[in-house]
């Protein structure tokens, strides 16, 4: 069992940490909510005091954070842990941030010779909870083969999609194709509904044909389709309008500095943001359906 | 085994048509092309001179036209099939047109006390000749019964989408999203290449997560990641840019008519078109590809 | 002075007939609504029990209709006063229709020997009560030059877009892209707003720079920008959401018709749709800038 | 006359400082490329070996650099001129950069009570040769005063945006509005020549109606309706696709950071970035009426 240092303890690395615990790993926690840390050792985690004291001497620092400028500040700029801890320390990032500035994160630590995985996750708060999360690695082979059974802790699937930066690269590209599939489901139910179809019947016909996608099959957007769907409980829990938006935020980024062409994307982008607009930023996602359909 | 009379020969009803004649029944075909019906005759076919002398006296007419005013024109304006069929002959138009104007040939058909259904297919040209296509029927629950078995013969999935007019709004529905899926997943795919992805390693992650879709499943549009894709054979074969275009333009039309918002369905419509401008239109429909990656 | 046939009183048309009374025309109008006809009497025009009376031993028709079936039912399929007018009766068709219904109706004209152009209208109801219409015909020189002293009696801008049809296709031209100016410049403004600028000052720079349009110019979608836009005036008056959505409608079978790509003008559309959808249609079209700002 | 360091001499600013120096100002200049300063110096500037050289003692600077991180390195990171120049030297910066670099350049600057200003400018290097710029200045109304005299040396419009960063939001939300008029309208005359309109005839008619812009104003985007226009001149010279795409970036960020929805900008990003992904950057942004008309 390894001892692991996690940083973040919010509504997924809360559950997160909880999970390496359960595992039998020695886990120490830091986050600036003492709250949070609290029901962390509850779990049985360890506290520290800073970020500086739960990294040193660790085999893994986890750590799980709002944005690019919080994981750049822990590791270089302002905690600067990558010039405390110990060479052989792996460090495992699973915030969703800009592949950029996960590379630059990674390069810093190369060049101290310390081996760092990006990881983003995907699957919500449920599967933090559960421990079903995938994880999308950017990194070495090497480093990849250290974290796995780590990951596999909190996760399902564990994906190895390239080098440094390839994790956010893998999923900022995957929840782009996610809104759109998810925008352009509810548009085509709306259509049909409109046009005097049942919305069970064309969502059926349509999973069975080609138009089938993810929506479809677990996460209908039309209340009543689909029971468990946070479309039949009045688009409470699941994934959050204004988590999206900050996803496809980081689309729009990488877009701008890879010089690349997301028509598709940049118009779900946009209808992500009006509906977040129209008061609607903490329903789940697949509330985009309101726009087209005239719900209650 | 029943009697039925055939129009429309051309590269799905041909084949279509023949595998009514495998099913053991008596297939009486008429086409303005020539060697079309020659074909099915050598395949166990009759000739008929003409529409007029093969409805006759027959259980079932199946249809299979280009457009709107061919399918018009065959039951009501030119040809006038309504006012010569036996009342109890059972009509299947499996063209692809407007609801309105399967709306209008059916009204009419029930005028005269004649049944019919709308039963556009999707599966292409490779399940037309295989037998597994996809009926999405419109009519009664009395007409669908009636012709399910007959589109046994033809297809694998039968689908009773509702009324009359619910097979072309199903099916322009799921035309739509699949369009959609389909731009979507090469922009997303082309986002991830120019970020230095592998397009097989980005297509499995996305595939197993909440990016998964029809495209992923079976038609990976990037060249080289599914041997059997048309993607992999030069965009050739599949479905065509032009009959996806044509698919979006009844999209366009539907949503004038039923006043809906369908901004991702525009956009895909649009890149189609574009595509198509750029003389793409005989490729495979997941050329689109070509918009968002540096493909040879 | 002229013996001219109006036939559609509606809200354009009435004032309209009106202004060729006060040039001193001999005016007899048609119209289904008795009220209609009785304003245009009060005001010197002569009442008609029918289309067909009104339209005999007359210099000029002029037909203002709602939508393309009624102007191809006036003139060929209904009423068919082509069959009934004298051959040296010019028409002139001022509603806004698709370019094939207009070239179906003048190419009928044209089999009887008759003279007949399109000459959709811009300028509102406001322009039709103060005469200073824009007209923009499609038809041939000979025919242009016979209507025009007719149309200068309602309109001060009479332009000669080349021949049958092409009025009808330059003005949906010109609205599908006064649509995408108007989006567009919601868009603008609502973004600089959110960043901290007054809009009355961004205005001002943009219509004084590259970003100078019609909008900006006279109809500043902004609430309090300027005094006389239907904006500071609780975006009443004008031009309707539900008649630009119309004219969008238009575009879109123009584009469907033609293949056409239109990726501005479809999302305009779309967003127009939305806008209607949201309960604005009877708004002012210049309302869309409430998707992009917080307005009360 | 006052005493004005230049720092960057590029297509622009090469030309601008020149036109300082005709205005009897003491110009001294810096470039990193020793023939953009010897051409300066040519005309009247003095040399400096640095830009901290340059910058001492004077009453202005002046600078014009690529993107954010230049001028953040200049003024606080790398040169950090802040810290060097006189606190009664006024700083413009006249580069178009991100509204929160500039902004964060100015708070620095205040905090050591330098007063400084955002000045970009629209008008290209025609303009820039000239003496005929737009400058868009964001800054208190104090500084404005201040540079005004300095800046009418180069530019004819001289605008006052607002606070610190407002010259920057101006000027992304016109290059928005500016690239969304240029798309649009290359998409109405290509929707009207695909339907047999004459392009000069169509934007002659739209220039007088609603769909007026500054594109047909002075800027015809279709070959040979303007003399003057770049379209008529193989698209050579004028605004390139390649820095329209840069504008539309900023844009993008903006959107991103203020939680804007732009689908009309949006829209017109991706347009010009697949144009420049097709290997048309530098040439004038109106080509992309290449991508709605068949032009040779």
């Amino acid at each position: 069992m390894a001892k692991i240092a996690f940083i973040g303890l919010g509504n997924m690395g809360g559950p997160m940490a909880v999970n390496l615990v359960k595992a039998g790993h020695e886990v120490t926690v830091f986050d600036l909510v003492p709250a949070a840390v609290a029901a962390a050792v509850a779990e049985g985690a360890q506290a520290s005091d800073s970020a500086e004291v739960a990294a040193k001497g660790k085999d893994f620092i986890v750590s799980m954070l709002p944005a690019s400028q919080h994981v750049e500040g822990l590791y270089i700029d302002g905690t600067g842990l990558l010039d405390i801890v110990d060479k052989n320390t792996v460090i495992i990032d699973s915030s969703t941030i800009a592949a950029e500035s996960a590379r630059r994160v990674a390069e810093e630590a190369a060049k101290r010779g310390i081996k760092m995985v990006d990881a983003p996750v995907s699957g919500g708060v449920g599967g933090a909870v559960a421990g079903t999360l995938s994880f999308i690695v950017g990194g070495t082979t090497e480093a990849f083969e250290l974290v796995k059974p780590i990951l596999e802790a909190m996760g399902k699937n564990i994906f190895h999609a390239g080098d440094s930066g390839a994790g956010q690269v893998a999923k900022v590209c995957n929840n782009m194709l996610l809104a759109i599939l998810m925008a352009g489901t509810t548009e085509a139910i709306g259509m049909g509904v409109k046009n005097g179809l049942d919305p069970a019947v064309l969502s059926d016909i349509m999973a069975k044909s080609s138009g089938n996608n993810w929506a479809l099959q677990v996460y209908n957007p039309y209340p009543g389709v689909m029971e468990t769907a946070p479309a039949s409980n009045g688009y409470q829990g699941g994934f959050m309008v204004d988590l999206m938006a900050k996803d496809l935020g980081l689309a729009f980024d990488s877009a701008v500095k890879s010089r690349c062409s997301i028509p598709m994307g940049s118009m779900a982008r946009n209808l992500f943001a009006m509906h977040a607009a129209n008061g609607n930023g903490s329903l789940d996602f697949s509330s985009i359906q309101k726009m087209f359909a005239d719900l209650d």
